[in-house]
């Protein structure tokens, strides 16, 4: 029996992750999945600040772009950033609880385009990301042995 | 006797370096500091690696930013990035000894445009960077005490 | 009786639209606007093709960029661009009736971030297109005399 | 007897250029033309000023556009625009004239990355312009019939 939309999109993205050591690294949670969108979680930690005591724009980057790329690669087509850029609106903090929710804008031809926020626990907006996708050759799961 | 304009901005990167856990944590080394412009190195660890088996775009990105911060923040006035983008030409493998260059292409009011480069280890351009910063309140340095 | 902040958004919207030539001359039009969001159209002429007949980026950025200016101008505060970005989803045709719509994702001490979506005529997405804002010194409207 | 770089980069401009009814109305004109490189001038005209006076963030980016445009089509191969950014550094005023240069970052497999910057007579910058190729089928020039 062939995965429905969810289950494929769920299945890509736990393989994704499960070979994904930076994010694992980082403390990044997958926390929602479907086709075209992801949810992410990381809490900020002391040795992701830096020099002026808030989270380190690169932490925020990564973030947003694990989110983005787990929804990106929810069709087992895989499929890689080619540009990316991201708006601080407000700082995060020690012990914060991250989420980067993203969320497919267009998918067409080889390219997409994915909005991706993050919040804090507070819900406040801390950043606006926006990510560029690129479908090269292959597949993200063995289907044959899946089902 | 006031620092010159170079004294200043090593002086600046070393105060924001020396605060900056993030940076330290993912291993980057000051390489060579002026006004309005940086030089940051980086290891590819393998805990840097994502899904595919490449260097994170977080952590690509965090390199840049770092040299785009200390760039910017040369002058000893608190400068923060308001907005950034990256673009990726090629992948960065396990290993790879990265370095970012960041460079002032303006700087009016309190906002500057800084553009970054990556290479690796044979010269080759891994991403392209730009970085927005915004000046806030405040200096880096204590100037009185430290002449 | 002072005005309302929907009332206040549309006459900052009319008067930077009376003031904007080269909106004007691009034949766009002020559909909706509200506070933090404005919606404008055009019809795309065959002097806003390029070389591959499409309608030039050019062209669609305006449209998108005169959405933003009037969405980010609406509390009677001078805003300006200061930096945009557009991802180009399909190609605008010749005589597409194109309706740009900007909405503000966030605002806070004097920059702000909008998003807009360019569609045509059958609700298909152009473009996505994204403006930071920086709010300057002085009013679009003499509210003494308006009242 | 083929056409050297140089002669395909010309060769490519002209033709782009002569069906690009959009650059011509805005009073385009190409300066100086190469591989991976052009650049083009224009002159701010009445009809180019936005509603605070100086020349609409649109016009400035149809510029910076069609620089990149002629520049990452130098190789007889067609190639479109699917993202750029924009960081405004200065306003342009009535009467200025402009001139857009756009140099190639980088070329590999179907995408590119263009810098553009901006300057107007007193080579004062005005704004920086990043552009994303990506080569689609087909090409220019008839070269059979050119030779």
């Amino acid at each position: 029996m062939p995965l429905d939309a969810q289950q494929l999109a769920e299945a890509c993205a736990s393989t994704l992750y499960e070979r994904d050591a930076a994010s694992q690294a980082m403390g990044m949670q997958l926390l929602e999945v479907g086709p075209g969108r992801a949810s992410v979680g990381m809490h900020v930690r002391a040795d992701m600040l830096q020099g002026v005591g808030t989270c380190h724009g690169g932490h925020l980057f990564a973030l947003a772009d694990s989110a983005f790329a787990f929804a990106c690669n929810t069709y087992n087509a895989v499929t890689v950033a080619i540009g990316c850029s991201i708006d601080y609106v407000a700082p995060a903090q020690l012990d914060d609880r991250l989420v980067a929710r993203a969320v497919e804008q267009s998918r067409s031809g080889r390219t997409g385009n994915y909005d991706v926020r993050i919040e804090n626990q507070r819900g406040e907006l801390i950043a606006l990301f926006h990510g560029k996708s690129y479908k090269v050759r292959g597949t993200l799961l063995d289907l044959e042995n899946l089902q």
